[in-house]
């Protein structure tokens, strides 16, 4: 098994017992670029928030800001404000995870099988964002994060539309990270035996814009931009496997 | 907004309150087989559980079985039995979430910006699975959703392999699924103004298989054609987009 650790710099991730990473301590992450690099090349997140007693895990578009204003920085969320997750979830602790599939890991048994992945698990107080600037700047880093310099390019948001989206703020402080890649650590005695074992590596890929059928114009640069990074023949992203 | 609709046959979701989805009904899809063709699709679940009081949300591999044992089949994940969350989700309320992106949405504002995904929730109680026949199947089923036909080319699981997997059996009964797909649904003062607004589709793509440092003899069949199924010019899954 194998296991790979960022070590770019950035200040270390201090996890509490409950986001402590109790399974596969080869697999855990300290460093809060490793975070930061995640949390980047993904785009979706699952957050989990407890609704009449019972676990609720809702998928949703995200953003995230270093140097926001809650400590070791800010992860967004979005919604809208008729969510019943997004309402419930105000002022309430939540478990934001994030994962980024990197391969399929192919063992000599089926107990060796296993599968090559980054995933942040992120618990906190959801701090529902009230202040207007704040809640505009989010939901344009959330575009951005999607699209990056998109939300430059677009006109301003209106009053109601803003009053339409709940955002959530979670601290950054408390993290951790998980990441597994390379091959399968398999038993010897089923290596002896002469058989192939390794991974395939696995990647999301962005095909080539599709207008709708109102678009006018060439495909904004942004757009191109976006897809273009993502294509199969393009630069990879900072996936373990890839350094 | 286009909203997307399977119809392949089935019995239909019966959704319960905690299931329903309250928001985007236009994006609620009704018939299981969307339900089974989502979770044939994707690889990765998240699974939601209360511990200590918090939501935890974590990664997890999984399979189902339409004709498992649970009401309407089971949708199986595994994991360490050292694992404190699947000590901690053993005949609790647990709440599953499979999700797959296949697309970012363009829109001509903010605000319609979106992303498409097929996304769904099932939640029922946790039903550790000690019988060693069904865990031996929910195991190979596992691998075999990784990697199809795989597991009956692998010699059996010790009886200490078994006993150090744990794993969790959820009835696919109390489920919901969500489907967004197509363009974005901008306003129509956005439109007037002409300009670009679309979708970029994504796509989960394979590489080539990367043998480990003890691997012998050829790539097997069933790693290849996994590879090859997802490569990047290979024939698309089961997304809305692409029927």
């Amino acid at each position: 098994m194998t296991s790979t650790s960022t070590s770019t710099g950035g200040s270390p991730l201090s996890p509490t017992a409950r986001t402590t990473v109790t399974r596969g301590r080869n697999r855990a992450v300290v460093d809060r670029a490793a975070l930061h690099a995640l949390l980047a090349d993904a785009l979706v997140a699952h957050l989990g928030v407890v609704l009449d007693g019972h676990p609720l895990v809702l998928s949703a578009a995200y953003a995230f800001d270093p140097a926001g204003p809650d400590r070791d920085g800010t992860l967004y969320l979005h919604g809208s404000v008729a969510a019943r997750w997004l309402r419930a979830s105000g002022a309430a602790t939540v478990c934001v995870t994030v994962t980024q599939l990197d391969g399929l890991v192919v063992g000599r048994s089926a107990f060796h099988h296993s599968m090559n992945y980054r995933s942040a698990v992120v618990i906190g107080l959801a701090r529902p964002v009230v202040d207007p600037a704040e809640k505009d700047r989010a939901l344009a880093m959330v575009v951005d994060h999607m699209l990056p310099e998109r939300s430059a390019t677009l006109r301003a948001s209106t009053r109601k539309e803003l009053a339409a989206t709940a955002v959530l703020a979670v601290s950054l402080h408390e993290a951790s990270v998980k990441e597994r890649a390379g091959g399968p650590g398999d038993e010897p005695e089923d290596v002896a035996a002469g058989t192939w074992g390794g991974h395939i590596p696995l990647r999301v890929v962005a095909g080539a814009p599709v207008p709708d059928e109102d678009a006018r114009g060439a495909v904004p640069p942004d757009v191109t931009a976006r897809a273009v990074r993502m294509a199969p023949g393009g630069p990879a992203a900072s996936r373990p496997g890839a350094r």
